[in-house]
């Protein structure tokens, strides 16, 4: 097991209808030290590959993509999920339905932070039906940059998000793969 | 000037309504080495102050947060600015209006990640009328938890609300004050 894995065996709480509770680490109380580590952790898969940006979605996404953009030496470009009165100018926009919330929301990114020449690795909490990702991955599709890999904290691995990713072609690396995960014992098992 | 104003005066860009966009680098798109310097000066500000967690305010503080906590050691908490149906269990909430998107939010905090041992530092991007500041100090007021002081990126000196969160009593470290800015010459007045 990695450190990840090993975190949510220890802090990660099961409810029932799939819900895996890491807000004492992830996403609500934020382990630094954590991400940093997930930051060597995905240096070492992507090495090699050319990187120039990083792009994630608030709100749980920034803090994991901000400290890993130190092991890449890159900025971090997020998208926002509401129109705001400071962001004037042209915008690339996606619809992105939310598994936890169960509502709409537009993401946007400005076109001043992403164009034709940039090899973006998207990095993100979590993956399940994967429509946040293909959010993304549309916005850099409309900017003409390109998709160096996606990098996902833990990944439902019964939802069918990851398998839609990978079959499209694109790089994933999912630091956690949950299998599946029972509410009544607690246990989650992780795929090899 | 310090290399947030530096970075100010080259790409921050005043516009009319009193509003200073530094999206390229503070608050859409993310320069994390930039980050990473505003850490060690907090560091440095907040050298020999008990400090064990960080609190910021969902979505342009979290990144901040996340990079500077690491030159303290300590992990991030985030208020979060809608509920969420994996927040569970009870909150700590505040009323806080937005100066940026002119509405009010409901921001929450789980009272799992704050108690009346800890020593928080506040850390967020923008200061203007302080709305969003006394919100999070109202939930440490809740937790029973004492506030060890509050690093602001950017105080807009021209609003009051420094100058309240001065007068209560508060170690306000500022990194840019901002006392005037002209939208027609684009020049910026730092406070010394």
């Amino acid at each position: 097991m990695n450190c990840l894995e090993e975190r949510i065996v220890k802090d990660g709480i099961v409810k029932e209808g799939n819900i895996l509770k890491v807000d004492s680490f992830l996403n609500h109380q934020l382990d630094v030290n954590l991400f940093d580590q997930m930051g060597k952790e995905w240096a070492k898969r992507f090495e090699g590959i050319e990187i120039n940006k990083i792009l994630t979605i608030e709100a749980s996404g920034i803090g994991i993509a901000c400290v890993v953009a130190r092991h890449f030496g890159v900025p971090v470009v997020f998208a926002k999920k509401s129109k705001s009165v400071n962001l004037d100018g042209e915008m690339y926009t996606a619809e992105v339905e939310s598994f936890t919330h169960k509502n709409k929301n537009l993401v946007i990114v400005s076109k001043k932070f992403l164009n034709k020449d940039d090899k973006v690795l998207i990095i993100d909490d979590f993956l399940a039906n994967g429509c946040a990702l293909q959010g993304l991955i549309s916005i850099i599709n409309q900017a003409g940059a390109s998709v160096s890999g996606i990098g996902i904290a833990i990944e439902k691995g019964f939802q069918n998000g990851g398998q839609i990713i990978r079959n499209m072609g694109y790089r994933l690396e999912s630091l956690a793969i949950v299998d599946s995960m029972d509410a009544s014992t607690g246990e989650i098992k992780f795929r090899d």
